[in-house]
């Protein structure tokens, strides 16, 4: 999309980033690329729990506006704020951005305990530790630790995990059901970015050595054939320990 | 119930308390009462998403368990851990059982919002200011920060929240589709501890110096007759800021 608008770009025009993902090879986050193919004067990223489907109706909702210039996040806030729609500024663009990445991973986990039957005892522990790695690789990779207990962290997670909305649940859903990847992918048109997310993640945990058992087990599933039966037992099993968010 | 044991209760027995709640007039939480009527030598508390028709039906479920001392910790971890309950340590027995009383009054924050038709964005965005005021309420009750992201924070409020299981919720709910307190309460035998909860912590954000927006609201529906609506339309309508749990 960047490249396509290229040609007919001006520099000063602000851009407000609404896509989730991270890129499979270069590991890049989508401000980066836009960075590098448009070089705009002002960028920010916005992100939180807002289904289109709820904001369209006029639902309540509240975002994350985050830009590397706290001027760029105000005009955000000023342009999109109204009484249905609240935007709260965060100076912490990459984990704002890692935020809405890394939970779509979680949340086919969240789908996977669905399609296999567990409730939300289940559901809810995964997403706690889930929301633990999600902190421990952002933290690492420079991002702030509050920015994933806020809108475009925990409450984004939330939404995509319980929602029917929820592509990425969607699929989880289908994967414990039973079916084959190919199978619940063909089974929408609309895309459930986690799964290739999953990918990225799988290489920035090697690259930044941080566990990330949840989203490990989801890569396993997705590309090396793991029965999400075993990966829940598997996640159930391990070692006894503290609760912390450093294991 | 403490007193009702106390003439038989020998103090070397281990107690663990699943009690959730605050007493709304010394504002205790159920740890405190415990050790001032039977002086245990070993006390925990055992908290965390976990519905009991779920682990009656050996659905995997996570929790965490507080003591001030982590053998006492330990060896409750070892008396229930098996491969279908799994329990985290926590040295935090402050933060453990706050999470598990105040996340009730956020919980029918999250069920009047459903009553009143709003959707998934809504509820999360609630739900993650929510936490964000209990985080801020615990920390200076002496809480540690990191426990309320963890089973017995965050996990437990989302569980409440989103289950059809949850009392509080479902209170709330019945709130918001305009039914009265009175009303509401008497759909059901069981106890939403929130509506006391809520007492308690009005009491307790005075006392500490905290705003609790949300459970402020929540307490104004319940006992000053402010109409559900007004009180999301209150919350949606404070002026605009920087997103952190300092406010």
């Amino acid at each position: 999309v960047a490249r396509r608008i290229k040609r007919t770009y001006a520099h000063k025009t602000l851009i407000v980033s609404v896509a989730k993902g991270i890129e499979s090879e270069s590991l890049k986050l989508m401000h980066q690329v836009l960075e590098e193919e448009l070089q705009p004067l002002s960028l920010a990223v916005l992100s939180g729990p807002s289904h289109a489907e709820e904001v369209a109706r006029g639902i309540p909702t509240s975002v994350a506006v985050a830009s590397k210039s706290e001027d760029v996040s105000q005009w955000v806030q000023k342009l999109f704020m109204n009484d249905r729609f609240r935007i709260y500024t965060n100076p912490d663009l990459l984990g704002v951005e890692l935020g809405g990445a890394l939970k779509n991973v979680i949340s086919i986990a969240a789908g996977i305990s669905d399609g296999l039957g567990y409730g939300d005892n289940t559901k809810s522990a995964l997403l706690t530790r889930g929301l633990a790695e999600m902190t421990r690789l952002g933290v690492a990779m420079g991002a702030r630790r509050e920015t994933f207990y806020g809108l475009a962290g925990v409450g984004d997670l939330i939404t995509t995990a319980f929602s029917a909305y929820g592509r990425n649940r969607k699929v989880g859903e289908l994967l414990g059901k039973g079916m084959k990847l190919n199978e619940a992918l063909a089974t929408t048109e609309m895309v459930a970015e986690g799964v290739k997310t999953s990918i990225a993640v799988e290489h920035l945990s090697k690259k930044y050595s941080v566990e990330v058992p949840i989203s490990q087990k989801v890569y396993q599933v997705l590309y090396e054939g793991l029965a999400p039966i075993k990966a829940v037992q598997e996640l159930m099993l391990r070692e006894a320990k503290p609760e912390s968010s450093d294991s």
